[in-house]
């Protein structure tokens, strides 16, 4: 069993202690595919904004769910899935006026080479699609990721995912590099970086696969989120493209306005992807995902293989998304999340340096990182200790969870819609929670 | 390049023929991957029940379109989605009640031994997990499906889909059987699949990769619609489980209802699935899917790999399914499939009596395989007069499409709302269709 994936069932709800009645409906109904959050999970009953509603009444202030990115029940996204799915509902197969305005909408938010978008119902159905184009355009096999990445669950993109597999190995076709940080490269992460990924290409050669693509999510967040210095990804992806394979940028994570400073991710880093597939918060909680590529690269693949996704790009799915596209241009999400992160960032780091626990913060625009360490401040990570905050801050009304190698990681990832006084009663709960 | 995908491309719009401004920007958007019907695609705007409404005011009877299943825009799918939306939108790490509601209320359509129901997005994820969980549970590779079978667009289904590849062959755990017709096994088509499937798994263990699973949609969608005689498939599938291989019902094309005779597909064949899995019509055009499978099977596949779906079991999608599930017991559907289907198989057989080019006609329900041959009245195939068919069925406001080894068969496939009154105009549409 992976690290991360015994700490994340750290926190989840354990079958095998009871529980009530709901909790039982919920087991009986998904069984072993269950994954509920909390030893007591909780039953929600509304959410708007960045808050959440449980059926006891109890409001909470979501630090977790990065789907509703512009904000849960966002009245104008409602608004258009429900004027939409009143008219019109079909596939590509018709042409429909919205899904090529949104279709176009997002691409003015693309490099202007990836001309062409794929529109899927989930972000593991774009990853699968792009690691098969990486095959088909490359002629080889192989990819790269990190230690901890997770791209999605079909079976193709479960291989790629290091973080979902409890017992069995990768496959030979699939090298890791660890993830961009101190711990692993010193201070030049970058070169680091670079030499590792170069070195996982060379592993790839010798095992016969080659490097079809490196895959990353440029928050790295299932590692544990590292985020700076912006640009220390440059030199791998320029050595990956060189010698011939794909850049593959995941932005399920750190898209649509996340990381304040840019809408993508990458943009941070100053690189030209090969491959754009993005997911979760697309269309606030529609399901919804797509994938950009170059018309010549999505050509190769589909000399071979017809793809149609029956639900991609239906009109609700486009009215939602243009819907989003609206809202974090309206009401500024990205600045919003760049000049709310700087915030929340400065008044958690003041918390951190009153704490022995807190041994590292890291972070882009609303997405960071907090190291929780054990209690003699050696700076080891505690695991333990992680769950108990988020207890803490569960009891305190605030949603978070926990990510990175070593399940010790607070992941900070509100609604990009938070104001300052959210930001606030974050940082004084989190205060009151690491006291202990 | 496979016969069914040259047929389907020779009714679908040629790219290099230029076209109209809506059709230029799709294919600036959608490039290689825009599958747009017709030689002129329509741009629709508007659907109601069985009715589609193109931009240039025509409206057309929609005899294609299996994912409206209970009507184009159902005021009470709408009703429920537009209410949730604006609720709560979330995903399954929380408890949400109408969420285990719609899991109980799908529960009570399937047999009691296939307890827990995995939510995904899209078939495509949920034949993905079902082949995986297949391969946990028999600890073998390879599996079975028919000559121009499709079950998805993963890179794991597609090996499972021959109707979908133009140029790669078979990887060599997969192993097609002719599909279930006279022309293929005789009078004794039981007998013969059953024969077919054995063979397969011979073919397969011989190959170093046993039998996972045998996969079929029981009605045979693109492989040509063969329902007849039902019951049919349960030698064969008798012959796998006896094996140690899993069935897996795809009954993303038949459940639901539309075979008029039962709920789901398989269930006109008596046998008893190990896995179901279902799509399209689940949630009217909501992108929603999911995967029935026995506890104990589910549980060994999640020993070794974590599975969450972000989008898979929302409130939304849960919301939709239960009004799905709702109209078609308040609206009698099922019931409205079968006498409906019946009318409407009746009036065709009258048109095909009087035509040397209607072959054959089969089906059950609302989903019926109409085979169309040379003027010869040989029978031999005719999918280039097939093509003119469909372009006069659109000229006379009806929309319909092909299928099949030869892409010679019509699918007709309208929503299950149909009324007799459609149901006559689509006779005579085709009566004046297949003069010529």
């Amino acid at each position: 069993m992976s690290r991360v994936r015994q700490i994340l069932d750290m926190n989840a709800f354990d079958a095998s202690a009871g529980g009530g009645g709901a909790v039982k409906r919920r087991l009986d109904n998904l069984g072993a595919a269950s994954v509920l959050f909390y030893r007591e999970p909780i039953e929600m009953v509304a959410a708007r904004g960045a808050w959440m509603e449980a059926r006891d009444g109890t409001r909470y202030l979501d630090f977790y769910n990065n789907v509703p990115s512009v904000g849960h029940s966002h009245p104008e996204v409602v608004a258009a899935i429900s004027a939409q799915v009143a008219r019109l509902n079909t596939n590509t197969r018709y042409l429909v006026g919205i899904v090529d305005d949104y279709l176009e909408a997002l691409k003015d938010k693309l490099p202007a080479d990836l001309a062409n978008v794929v529109m899927t119902c989930s972000g593991s159905e774009a990853n699968d699609l792009a690691i098969r184009i990486a095959r088909a355009v490359s002629g080889r096999t192989g990819f790269i990721v990190t230690e901890t990445a997770y791209h999605g669950n079909t079976a193709l993109v479960t291989e790629a995912s290091p973080s979902a597999l409890k017992r069995s190995p990768l496959p030979g076709h699939v090298v890791t590099v660890p993830a961009p940080e101190n711990a692993a490269y010193g201070d030049d992460i970058a070169e680091g970086f670079r030499a590792a990924v170069v070195a996982a290409m060379k592993a790839l050669e010798a095992r016969g696969h080659g490097t079809a693509a490196f895959l990353a999510d440029s928050i790295f967040s299932s590692d544990g989120i590292f985020a700076d210095p912006a640009g220390f990804l440059r030199p791998a992806v320029q050595a990956v493209q060189e010698a011939g394979g794909l850049f593959v940028a995941d932005e399920v994570q750190p898209g649509f306005g996340r990381t304040g400073d840019a809408f993508w991710g990458y943009e941070r880093h100053g690189i030209a992807p090969d491959i754009v597939t993005m997911g979760k918060p697309m269309g606030n909680g529609f399901p919804m995902a797509g994938m950009a590529a170059r018309p010549e690269h999505l050509a190769m693949f589909c000399e071979d293989v017809g793809y149609f996704n029956t639900f991609g790009g239906n009109p609700v799915a486009a009215a939602a998304g243009l819907a989003v596209l609206k809202v974090i241009a309206q009401e500024g999400l990205q600045e919003n999340a760049r000049r709310v992160g700087a915030h929340l960032k400065a008044g958690l780091s003041q918390v951190a340096a009153g704490s022995d626990r807190v041994t590292q913060m890291r972070g882009a625009g609303l997405f960071l990182g907090i190291d929780l360490g054990t209690k003699d401040g050696s700076g080891a990570e505690d695991a333990g200790y992680t769950v108990q905050v988020i207890d803490r801050m569960r009891a305190a009304g605030v949603l978070i969870g926990a990510a990175g190698r070593y399940g010790a990681t607070l992941k900070v990832r509100p609604p990009l819609c938070l104001n300052m006084a959210e930001a606030d009663r974050f940082i004084e709960a989190f205060e009151k929670a690491v006291r202990g």
